[in-house]
């Protein structure tokens, strides 16, 4: 007998600072968008039109194919043009939950601010692997000693996507 | 000089009774999944694997390039093999009120249970347009006295993508 | 053996229109929150400093060691200066449904708008009983038909209070 | 002419570890929860009955006129006897944003696990004051990286104590 198929998609969540980004972070977000997009991964970030967010959407949205949600904090937020579906949450930072639950891994981009953090706590908190791409040493051996193995430090876009693969594949 | 296009694409929720779905809803939930799937649009519903949800879901993904947006109540929620992309919220029945900001349009198939009636009470609250397919004459007459013109009471899937088309060309 | 007892206090939840509130919901919740108070029973509301919600917490605060708590909508709503405790949600109307799931038991003061019918529909679908007071006939039939013998009718605060001593004794 | 009076009572939280609270972590808290009574603030906890909630209530409880409140994640959660108002917010990992945006002040007792270390962050974000006591000094020096004038270190309970009051006339 068939097994009945499922149609579910891959998601990874990138997360990462919006007003506060710098430079190499929207650099690196970018690059992961197109990434995940180029291997048929849905992209998942906070939707704002600003920093993280706006460029991964940007970067997944150069690919032939590539889907973007964006997870909005406000009904009144404005929404990066490359997010394909926006899902108004209203609820403000407690939307940071939905953004980690939703993810298959976590991505997060530059070291971020408190939000990000967050993130990568909640996220711990519900089980789900984190790449951490560019934070500070401290916050990498912070988040290694809260998480444990759920934790992964890389340095590059291509190595994050290599570090979801293995996860993939062990999982 | 050129104008920035955005991808956003246009999302269409479909609430409804889960256990306690009757067969008139859920065909018509079928029907209407599918229509909304050939016009281009993105299915947003509850998510789980049952009743008008999952009949909604199976509906859209008959049709090639068909998208289903789910947003479950819970991270333990049985989700619906059609839904492609899964928000998983953990909100319980909080995450009414994202189903109906998330959308353009708000349907309610069938006259549901009280989680439809405080759905289409949200989205009639934020302003968005309603559609009642099926429901029952008081309900009809209910939510016509509470929303005015946001209510419009069809009888066939068809009639509802008829009115989705002349809202869209009027709003 | 002694049994270990529990401090927890019993939650009335008052719903009703903001800004919409007509001049008898007003002063029906006035005396609600007076009545509720002098019970020794606390008083929860959406804690906004408008319409059902303001009129109940001055009914309340009327009453020596009266105790109200306010649901807050956003961090940056104007509270009710006689909210003894805002819990400060930023959920916008998804706060809606904690306001019912905190309150042993639910009284819509007048019929309210589309926030108020969601706060009702919310209560049915998590079990709690809902009193209606000065709510119109179609309301009444509406919700009776939706919440069965969950759903009481009321004609003053007095009726609504000794319904709730009705529903402690039974339940 | 008279100005209005408000009745809005100070609002502390504290924050902690459940399951995995240690005893000192727990011996803490229920001193944080007596001496917060003592001053006639309120004491907001996430109200599970287990670890640092537990011992903060049952610490505010000794004291005549002590008030508690706490957050519950589930509609379902075992509550702390010693809460005296339940919110039932039924949004799980969601509802840390409600506990910190809710206290005037944040206290974060112990090292905790990634829940603690959400609130804080989120805390951090809403711009919110945190005392942190008994964490480690990594976490000590993570969180003041991260938040600046903002985080307090304290020792003791009577420490976090002096440093409320040291707030409040400044703030």
């Amino acid at each position: 007998m068939e097994e009945h198929q499922s149609t579910r998609k891959l998601v990874i969540g990138v997360m990462g600072a919006g007003e506060g980004a710098i430079p190499a972070d929207v650099a690196h977000a970018r690059q992961l968008g197109e990434l995940i997009a180029r291997e048929g991964w849905v992209l998942l970030t906070g939707g704002r039109n600003v920093g993280v967010m706006k460029a991964a959407n940007q970067g997944a949205k150069q690919v032939e194919g590539g889907l973007t949600i964006g997870i909005l904090p406000s009904a009144t937020s404005a929404i990066c043009p490359e997010v394909d579906v926006a899902i108004i949450t209203d609820l403000h930072n407690a939307r940071n939950n939905i953004n980690v639950l939703s993810s298959n891994v976590v991505i997060a981009c530059g070291t971020g601010g408190p939000g990000t953090v967050s993130e990568v706590a909640l996220a711990l908190k519900a089980g789900k692997p984190v790449i951490l791409l560019g934070a500070s040493p401290a916050t990498n051996a912070f988040f290694q000693a809260l998480g444990g193995d759920a934790v992964l430090v890389v340095e590059t876009p291509e190595e994050a996507i290599a570090a979801i693969k293995h996860l993939l594949q062990s999982g």
